[in-house]
C-alpha cells in the first residue's frame, strides 16, 4: 500500500483565498490557484510583464538567462502520466499475452488476463490467482513490479489529485445548499479557507472510496457470486493492495471490471490518506500561525528583524522576521538573497532604484 | 506498495550550510540542522531570548499567548512510532494465536505464525501462505491492515529516515576516503550541500535495499531450499509488498526471519523511492534557484517590490520578491502579515520602534 510521507506542505496563510474570487464564475480558478501556484506560468508571466508597461532596459548583448523549463514543485502533467500509463500497460499487456503460455493460475480471455495480471502487478495487489511459472516469466514480472510502483507514483501524485479535485466543486455546493438564501453566485464567493478546502477533498475522496468499496462489493456478491462477507472482506484486501488471493476475480467480464476498479480503489484509499494527513497537518499549522501572529513583539524582535540596521523595523523587515518564524523561509534563505542585494546596490546605498539597474547594465 | 506523493520540499537556499559546520566536530549538528529545521525547539528558543540580552517590556496582565505545543511540521516522535508498532504487533499477535484455528494454509508455531500473518499482513505484501478462513478472521484481517497502513504510515514518516540518516555519515565518510590529504577534522567540515546530502541519503538507502535484497535471496536459497531465481523473484515479490504468494516463508525459523526482514526492506524500499524523487526535484529546484538569482532586475520589478511605496526598494524588499519569485512565500502570505504590520505600527509611522511596542502594550 501507499502511505504517503508525511511532508504535504501547503501555505500557512490562507486567509484572503476570498479575496482572489471576486468575479462570480471565478471559483474554480480560485479552487486551483493555491493548488497550482507552482505551476508552469506563474513565476514567468509575473516577471514577463507586457511590452505596455514596462521599460526593459537590459543591454541586448547581455541578455537574462533563459528561465528554466518549469518550476521545481512542479508536478508531472496530466497527459505524461496517463502516457506513462498507457504506455506500460500496452507493454505489460503484449508482454504476458506473448507468455501466456508460461503463466500458472485460472485462465480466462488472454489479452484480459494479461491486462488483469498488468493491473494486479503494477497496484501491488498481487492475488497470485495468476503467477509466473518460468524463470523468463518470473524475470518479467519482477521488473514489471518495480516499474509498476514508479507509474503509480506518478499517477498518485498527479492524476488522483486532479479526480478528487474534479469533484470537489460539486461538496463545495452541497454543503451550501442547504443555505437556500445564498445566491448561486454568491455561493461561488463562499470559498472556503484553506483548512474547508482540504476537508471538502477530504469529504470527496472518502464518498469516492465509500463508492468504490460499494460497488466492488455488490459486483462481487453479484457477477462473481461471493457472499456479503467474502466480497467485503476481498473488497478490503484489494483496495489497501494487502491481496492474499483467496478470494479474486475468478471471470472474464470480471476481470475486466476488475482492470478498472482496483486502478481507481487503490489510488483512491491513497488519497484519502494523504488527505487525512494533510487534514491534520493543516490543523496543526493554523494553530502555529495563529500563535504567531498574536504572539507580542519584543525589543530583541525589533533588533532581529533590522536588516538594514537603522533601528527601525520596515514593513518588509517585519515580513521577513515573522516568515521565519512561521518556518517558511530560513535564515540561510535571507542570508544568500542578502548578498546577491549587496551586490546589486552598485551605489551602496541600501536601497536599489533605478540608477542601479542601470549601472548594473 | 507505498509511492510516496511527489511532494517532499526542502529549502531551495542551500548554499550557506557549510558556513554553519565552523567547527570540528560539529559535522552531525550541520548535517541534521536543515532536516530538523522543523524542529520542537527552533523557533522558540530563538523568541525566547535570554534575560541577559532582553528586556521583556510585556505587561504581566496582559501576557502572550503561550506557544503551541510544537512545530507544525514536526514529524510523530521515534519512540511514539515504536510504541505504536509494539502495540500493533502485540494486539495483532494475541488475536491471531486466539483465531489460530481460524486461520486456513501451512501453519508452524502458533506465535511466529501470528506475529508473520501481522506482518505480511500490515506491510500489505499479503502472501496468502496463511489467509483467514472464517468471518471473524476475514474481518479481524480486514481491521487489522487498514490499522497496519496506519502504522506502516507512521513508521515511514520517521523511522525509516532516522536509521537512513544514522547511516549517511558513514557513507559521507567512505566517499571523503580516498581523498588521503584530508585530516579527519577536515573531512568534517566538507559537509556537502543539500543536493549532496539528498545524494548521500539515496546512496545509503540504496546499499541498505541491496543488502536486505541479497540477505533476503541468500537466506531463501539456503534456508528456504528455493533456487536462485525464485529466492530473487520471492524477493522483489516481497519488498514491493506485491506478494503473490507463490513462494513464500514455509518454516517457523524463516517466517521468524520474515517478521523483521519484511518490515525491514519494504520500508526501505519506499525510502530509495522517496529519496529518488527528493533528488530528482531537487535538482529542478536548483536550476530554478540558479535562474531567479541570476535573473536581470528591470523597472517593474522595483516597482512591484516597493512595499512602502518610497520608489526604492530596501534590502528586505528584495528579499521578499525574491522569495515570492522563488515560490517560497505567496502574495497572499505577504498581504497578511502586511496587514499584520499595519495593526503593530500605532503611529502610523511606516516602521515599527520600542515606541510602537510600548504603545501597544
Amino acid at each position: 500500500m501507499m502511505a504517503g510521507h508525511y511532508t504535504a506542505k501547503s501555505p500557512l496563510l490562507e486567509r484572503s483565498i476570498n479575496e482572489s474570487a471576486k468575479e462570480p464564475g471565478d471559483v474554480n480558478n480560485a479552487l486551483t490557484r493555491k493548488r497550482f501556484r507552482r505551476s508552469k506560468s506563474t513565476p514567468f508571466t509575473k516577471y514577463n510583464p507586457s511590452k505596455e508597461s514596462i521599460v526593459n532596459i537590459h543591454n541586448d548583448d547581455n541578455p537574462s538567462p533563459p528561465p528554466p523549463s518549469c518550476s521545481p514543485n512542479e508536478k508531472p502533467v496530466l497527459i505524461h502520466v496517463f502516457l506513462a500509463l498507457a504506455l506500460y500497460l500496452s507493454v505489460g499487456t503484449i508482454c504476458f499475452v506473448l507468455v501466456r503460455g508460461q503463466l500458472d493460475g485460472k485462465k480466462t480471455n488472454g489479452v484480459v488476463d494479461a491486462l488483469y495480471f498488468c493491473i494486479v502487478t503494477m497496484t501491488t495487489v498481487g492475488y497470485g490467482d495468476l503467477v509466473p511459472a518460468t524463470t523468463l516469466a518470473k524475470l518479467l514480472a519482477s521488473l514489471f513490479v518495480f516499474s509498476g510502483v514508479a507509474v503509480v507514483g506518478m499517477i498518485l501524485s498527479r492524476a488522483a489529485e486532479y479526480i478528487v479535485e474534479k469533484n470537489e466543486a460539486l461538496v463545495v455546493k452541497a454543503f451550501h445548499l442547504q443555505d437556500k438564501a445564498v445566491p448561486p453566485a454568491e455561493i461561488l464567493e463562499v470559498v472556503p479557507v484553506e483548512t474547508n478546502r482540504t476537508r471538502y477533498k477530504f469529504v470527496m475522496a472518502s464518498i469516492l472510496l465509500l463508492s468504490l468499496m460499494t460497488a466492488g462489493t455488490l459486483f462481487l456478491t453479484l457477477h462473481e457470486e461471493m457472499d456479503l462477507i467474502d466480497a467485503f472482506y476481498c473488497v478490503c484486501a484489494t483496495v489497501t493492495t494487502l491481496g492474499y488471493g483467496d478470494e479474486s476475480f475468478a471471470t472474464a467480464k470480471g476481470r475486466l471490471f476488475a482492470v478498472f476498479w482496483i486502478l481507481c480503489s487503490t489510488m483512491c484509499l491513497a488519497q484519502f490518506f494523504f488527505y487525512l494527513t494533510e487534514l491534520y497537518t493543516e490543523r496543526r499549522q493554523k494553530t502555529f500561525l495563529d500563535w504567531v501572529l498574536s504572539r507580542k513583539l519584543t525589543l530583541a524582535d525589533i533588533e532581529e528583524a533590522d536588516l538594514d540596521n537603522d533601528n527601525v523595523v520596515s514593513a518588509a523587515e517585519f515580513v521577513i522576521m515573522k516568515l521565519k518564524e512561521m518556518e517558511k523561509i530560513t535564515a540561510e534563505d535571507v542570508t544568500v538573497l542578502m548578498d546577491c542585494f549587496r551586490n546589486l546596490d552598485v551605489d551602496d546605498s541600501g536601497t536599489l532604484t533605478t540608477a542601479d539597474i542601470i549601472n548594473s547594465g
